[in-house]
């Protein structure tokens, strides 16, 4: 892991948007089910997962996910329960209410927050099937008050019909209504567009690969998207209270997600920046995933040292991070300085996986630098507003010729005159 | 404009994705600004424009907005600064705090909320520059906290360097710091990349013509961008009560904008559709802009006669609206069950245009059937939100295992040793 100075420090930083080839073939998928429904999905469905399904085999009953209580150990279902329990009470805290203002004039004016009506996770299936991810997509929602949530997640291949018992317990704790065995882009196509089996949503959201994130940007508009995420990011500040095998750890915590994943150090202890180098080294060999961890270390692993903490937030802030890990004293002092991190975690025990999997912030976090702008994955997701504007006899004759005279000077006359004719009208009685 | 049955119903929608020509063209001048800086966004306005700038000359002065005062009406600006100070009313309690959240073991969970730090507003020139948009976009982000609020608007060809002095005191009004005469799609490249006169901004907002559009979407990624607006459209929900020329007059008023706009009136009276029809066509014939009021009315515009005013908001959930006016009796009786409309107007004196200039709540509403899912420009729109959590040593032991235990199951063992090697480290104290 090298260490660089900060003014020569630059990020890479890229988002795949698939090859032409990728492309063409997910615009064909989403227009065939488009067209065709259900016997497009059950193609596709046999021809990339290589399951056979008839349209009464497309959802997946009740039966099954109670089954696969029994498939899972017990341990895995109290945390999985405990976790659900987090993720609820720290989402419930963002719920919001409509709002009403009462003008002396009579008037009413407000604001109307409601639950979108359905919504759909895409969960990927395989090595990526994350029982977390779960949690993170359908919680939210559920709190939000969308009441139909609906799962796709393709089938497993080894296993016939059959889907990764540990997402079907996640999905029964988050309290999903209803799921079919479809995934890639045929899946994104069934829920943006619907079929005779699978009735449209209003947005999907939810992780996969290429092909899936190049479908849910092709159905934007149809319906709403989740933003699709880059690799995953961590950069850790440190000054020379920080434990090199935990801030190592941390590193190639995020590492081993993908060799595009950047693990990053800023710190003001040249100290720190050695013991983590070596230490790195030293834990890298023992790491199952070690090939992709190294990858990414080599690749996009960086330790920057700096001259204070707050120089420091200064490199941090240019970096906007998807994770923020912050091991210096007192970190809570330095909170204000952090204008752009999409998760921030304070002091030694606050280590990544402690947010990924169990505190209750979601896991579904701005990457590639776009928390300047972007928030994490909240309640907020899953509602609309509606303004709502009542305006009274006494507000509307008060205020009658001054909205005349704007829809004139935009050119609009007959936004005037809609005016206008309720003011002649109303002085007649 | 017809009479068509609730089920015969379908309403046309479509967004302009642009020729490939245009696309094509947008490419390029994005990727020109985006390498070139200044010196290309000269050149294309001098091709586009007509008008030769030198870098100097790109920004608007201080003195050239407070010099527009003097060239528009004294009536207009004290209505744009009523108007202002209702929108700056609105959004006010749109406003949200950051939480915390305090744990019995210790631990802090929060969520920042936090303005942007700079965001562009594009503004039209020619006939669609809309003091109104200039209100709309710039003081939601205001309001937000948002430092640094740019504007950019194209040089009027006519008038040289000169810029529309509606526009300018809107702007002036609204609290713009920083405006540049730049327009088209080289103003959204600069926004997005930065130049040496004009530095790169977080979001970008603010409606324009197909290239503003396409660029937009072009630099999504690089910055935020809103939402691209579709032809503007409004449903009215009238009973027996409603007055036929108030309908008329409204429905008008949405038709006028654009000959893409609807314009569609779902009434439980017959009688009231023969009157609006009769009355539509006796407004239409005195409105400036008959010609493209009526071609709106003549392919989008429809009248739907329905038993019930319940069966009428079933039809208004269809196509959820932009807006939505309720002229029956007690409107505010059937608000709840009205899911999907961008902005609901209660009443014969809450006509669209009172919302469009005056009332406060923001007059940019999802349009093309999004108020399904999305939601009208608002403070929200201009402020991000960050996690934040401080896990403490007492929670951190009582709950590692349990992480430990999520982590492997995903596989993730670089996770579950952030984990372990605390727990382990600590136990030896």
């Amino acid at each position: 892991m090298k260490i660089v100075a900060a003014q020569d420090f630059r990020l890479d930083r890229n988002v795949d948007y698939g090859t032409n080839e990728q492309n063409e073939s997910v615009r064909q998928i989403v227009s065939t089910v488009r067209k065709e429904g259900d016997s497009a999905v059950l193609r596709y469905t046999a021809e990339h997962d290589h399951v056979l399904l008839t349209p009464e085999k497309l959802r997946v009953t009740k039966e099954e996910m109670m089954a696969a209580y029994d498939k899972v150990d017990r341990a895995f279902v109290s945390h999985i329960r405990e976790a659900a329990n987090n993720i609820r009470r720290f989402h419930e805290k963002q719920k919001r209410n409509s709002w009403m203002d009462f003008e002396p004039d009579g008037s009413l004016l407000g604001q109307i927050i409601r639950p979108l009506d359905r919504v759909g996770v895409y969960v990927p299936g395989g090595k990526a099937a994350y029982p977390s991810s779960v949690l993170m997509n359908v919680i939210p929602a559920q709190v939000a008050g969308v009441e139909e949530i609906v799962m796709v997640t393709p089938p497993a291949t080894s296993g016939g019909e059959g889907i990764n018992p540990y997402i079907l317990v996640a999905a029964a704790e988050a309290g999903v209504s209803e799921m079919y065995r479809v995934g890639g882009a045929q899946a994104i196509a069934a829920l943006a567009y619907g079929t005779e089996s699978i009735r449209k949503v209003d947005k999907i959201c939810g992780p996969g690969n290429i092909y899936v994130a190049l479908a849910k940007r092709e159905v934007f508009g149809a319906v709403d998207i989740d933003s699709i995420a880059g690799p995953s990011e961590i950069v850790v500040l440190a000054d020379d209270t920080a434990r090199a095998e935990y801030v190592a750890a941390d590193l190639l915590s995020q590492a081993e997600h993908d060799e595009m994943a950047s693990a990053i150090l800023v710190t003001t202890s040249k100290l720190l920046a050695e013991q983590v180098q070596a230490e790195v080294e030293k834990q890298l060999k023992q790491l199952p995933r070690e090939k992709i961890a190294r990858a990414s270390i080599d690749s996009h692993g960086s330790i920057i040292v700096v001259d204070s903490v707050l120089e420091g937030i200064e490199v941090v802030n240019k970096l906007a991070p998807e994770h923020l890990e912050v091991m210096v004293q007192e970190p809570m002092t330095y909170v204000s300085y952090i204008r752009h991190a999409g998760a921030i975690f304070l002091g030694p025990y606050s280590s990544e996986p402690v947010g990924d999997y169990f505190a209750g912030p979601n896991h579904i976090i701005p990457t590639n630098g776009t928390a300047r702008y972007a928030s994490p994955v909240d309640v907020d997701d899953f509602t609309k507003k509606s303004s709502l504007i009542y305006y009274s006899k006494e507000a509307f004759l008060a205020n009658g010729e001054a909205i005349i005279g704007l829809a004139r000077h935009e050119g609009l006359e007959g936004h005037a005159r809609a005016i206008e004719v309720r003011l002649m009208l109303e002085k007649q009685g």
